[in-house]
């Protein structure tokens, strides 16, 4: 089927291959006409605006938006309210708040346009793994494109069923789920985020206690100088916690196993921070979540206020030597 | 080879049928007699007592242990230290604690026996998918147990090679790893098993906040009812958070979304509090394994005091009424 | 001066009587009237309405609230919008959230009414010690109602003064402090309330692990059986964690230290939480803030999903008996 | 009553011109003979090594330590072990582990020494404000050394008594406690340490928080510029968190809000550790103790390496720009 695709950074343009190589017709925009113009020369139909793409789509139409979430994404989809008609169906692949998506379907539900938010994981191994999709809106607009999700989705693959699911949602075993009323697709993929953050934060904290074993700030008889690239590998094999995570983990490790080039500052995005919301609005504790969250923000909190304060309470009643520092 | 076998329970039955099926030869002895039996019908040779089984291996000697870590594991170590001698290599595969081993090990080394620790991951699965295996020893007689290692490990299997690993150990891609010295194959098991605390505390916080949002505590245009375990399993493909955890939850959510025959109170392993001792000693952070460890501390304790405490700090500066309840 | 009070509650009823008898003249509401004609009693001038008592006040008009934050005050300062005018000031004491303080004082200043957020601390004490204030508003206005401010607050006691604050805004040692333009009042008022819940977790995880030295649970020579209430007290002379919250713990301890008939169930008002979709906000980590938070959550959490999904994943891992429970 | 004082340091010190105020005699050693002179000139009888202080002492002698917890306090047990005899007291005054404790005052116990371990709170300002004491050892041991405590101690001041404690222990209420056998004394005050990183940990997040609300990262609407040293000042009186460690972070900060002179690397000692791994030992939840604890040790993580892994994973999954950095 056709399909238009507005933003064309590393997911969207790999969205437009995948499901060129599954068949689908693809009209694409990029604000960066370099972009458009790359994935018009693989057989997408470039266009030069926004009313250009919705011009060359034949009606009722069917448009994803894989764009960054917040700003241009909102501009983006008020730019859209104004060229779209009955029965077309808009989809935000993004990371957006779910809470928009609930705010802006109601708007697109006033012209008969359907709002469809879809959770999009798989990052740049998308084009050749797939893409995890979790997916809400109404059952006819998601049933409707069902054909391009299938081609997107990454498919049962080599992956064991598990059992117990005869009868369910077959789908799923595809890589991609109805989760349903609008909204909740983005909020299933935000708490996957969430949950990425945790899993992140337990590697890391695990390797971190095995690499400083080997530090000199501990007696030599409690030392150990352990390859953390062959613990990483090793686990990948028959373990209680090998995961995808863990792979891409023995993979930087393999290549340099100080990680030196790596940055520091670790950035979070909006989901991770959603995640917490979301539990305190539920009132479920989210201890490891937080403290995943947390420790990104202090990676980047150069200022350390809140130690200062501790040393100077330190100092304070103990006369402690945090004072004066030059 | 022959090798023998002490304690054969989940782990080290399937141990003796596994090495069995790949050609081994066993002597095998539970304290259990119908363990012993049970073992023998599928072609072990049992074993009626410690005495029995080492005086029928061959010299020198190979016994793994599988035991409980702590006072059998220690009681039997002290009983073969006055059975074995020169050249005999004796194998701990349990989950003791990496000091132990360390001390243990400088004793049998005064006879000239050979003192190897072995972290097994695999669980009841092993038999199957074989057993990742984390080991500790000197060069020598890790190399001499290796037809051991190699069938009792997973083998490379479906799992794709790790770019950047050419030239390495090739052991490890078989899952199984020499880690260091006597004590570092446990050390490195401690961590594996923190780690694992971790990851299933992330999920585990992620699946509550998707099940609460169905909550009728929440505004209903806030609520959803999501599929819980449909989501495990759409995520087992082309997601960030794909793992065999996630397979393991995948299945238990199949089985009964509500998990309502599982227990409330969760138990926790030595090896999950060695790790943040570990941590601790190291002077690592270690936030999202204590707070995972903590939960399974919190699910136990159904006194509750520090809640108390904090209802009584709450009705003396509020007199909010914590106070009294029947 | 002249003050209106709406709202006659346990903190609204004290700060009248605090008031009157500091010399102030209070017209008084509460859509109980029973509270309103209680406090009548004491002096006041009661009104039958929220009309009524805006009726009764000379213009310019002083009306402080003193409700419960959410709907109910939102209501209330719906019908004053249409009750008040040009160089009135409305006054919210109570608990609310700041962004509403933002928005509301926005809607009043069209009216040239003044908005000013208390964040009032103090409890069921404050009759006796005074109220301490954190006020938000714009500078006249905050001027105007210092007669009401200097009353009402806990005045500089046998406190020491702290060294270095000569020349500073005498104000803040009466325990009174204008914390900058509106919303501000409520915002301070609000981190106050997360730190103490970060004060009040400490405490009570560490009256845990004093108490829980006496377990049988530990090896006979490693317990110790420590007089909770005695500790409490004497850690309130001389000691680094002396602090208005170990003063009531001690009280608490001293008349029970079973602490048998406090509830389990901790609950949790809206400023904890908003602390931490502040921090979120702001990207600050608050990793004790947070865990403090999550303890309560937890301690209401009768369901315990999350462990019951640990406990299914370590069935499926490690067929550990968690399954089934009866 | 005369006493033996071994260590002068800040504490050691203090402790002797406390007692002396008292009237008590003291004879004092420190192994740099400056700071034994100068006790000396204040009144001490000062001694040239620890026979030379035994000998000074008239038996049954009583010995006060107050050195750091580790291998020099071990050291001068040891020696003292051999200087001592029947009846003799030798208290332990310093922060020494408490398993420590229980040995070593088994082996004085051999030769008819009593051991009593005494932590000591009060840091710099005790000669003035007095120490609060918790103290471990046999009743018949800890009454003889009354006289002394009662010096020590910090009396009743200005504090008010707390309701209910009507026949309890009197000694309490002066701010020393007799905790229990051996041991307990350290361990009570290992736990008082434990909360105090809690307690200084909350206020410090909390701090940041309204610190960062002047953010420009923050929206221009959504900023406050609040003056830290006044909330701190404000909330010393009438509100609940009022404690002596919000004294001292409102004193530092009325000296400079900046706090730039202090350091952003924040000690830990031994005490904040073994409280976590008493929690461990005893299956206690210890969320924010612990968590107090690791921003600390993440305070002086310069190399960042779990960062450095989340940044490789992100890299890895998602082609964020974490790589290279220069």
């Amino acid at each position: 089927m056709q399909i238009g695709i507005v933003g064309l950074g590393r997911m969207g343009g790999n969205i437009g291959r995948r499901l060129m190589r599954g068949g689908h017709s693809c009209v694409v925009y990029d604000h960066n006409p370099d972009a458009t113009q790359a994935l018009a020369a693989e057989g997408a139909t470039g266009a030069g605006d926004l009313g250009d793409l919705v011009g060359k789509l034949a009606v009722p139409r069917v448009i994803w938006l894989m764009l960054p979430a917040g700003k241009i994404t909102e501009d983006t989809l008020n730019d859209l309210h104004n060229l779209l008609g009955a029965d077309d169906v808009v989809i935000d692949g993004g990371n957006s708040f779910y809470k928009d998506d609930i705010r802006r379907a109601a708007q697109f539900r006033e012209l008969g346009v359907h709002y469809v938010d879809v959770g999009t994981s798989g990052g740049v191994w998308g084009l050749e793994r797939g893409y995890c999709m979790m997916i809400g809106g109404e059952e006819e607009a998601v049933r409707r494109i069902d054909p391009i999700l299938s081609v997107l989705a990454p498919h049962r693959g080599d992956i064991p069923l598990t059992p117990g699911r005869e009868g369910r949602d077959p789908r799923v075993e595809q890589g991609y789920m109805h989760t349903g009323p609008v909204g909740s697709g983005h909020f299933v993929k935000m708490v996957h985020n969430g949950i990425e953050y945790g899993l992140m934060q337990a590697y890391a904290e695990g390797f971190h206690i095995l690499k400083h074993k080997a530090s000199p700030d501990l007696p030599p008889e409690q030392r150990y100088d352990i390859d953390l690239a062959d613990v990483a590998e090793v686990w990948r094999r028959g373990s209680v916690v090998s995961s995808w995570l863990l792979d891409l983990t023995a993979g930087a490790l393999a290549q340099d196993g100080s990680l030196d080039h790596f940055s520091t500052e670790v950035a979070d995005s909006g989901e991770g921070r959603w995640t917490i919301e979301a539990a305190i609005e539920e009132a479920v504790p989210a201890q490891v979540l937080s403290a995943a969250l947390y420790t990104r923000f202090k990676s980047r909190d150069a200022e350390a206020f809140p130690e200062r304060l501790l040393s100077a309470m330190r100092f304070g009643f103990g006369g402690h030597k945090e004072f004066p520092v030059k």
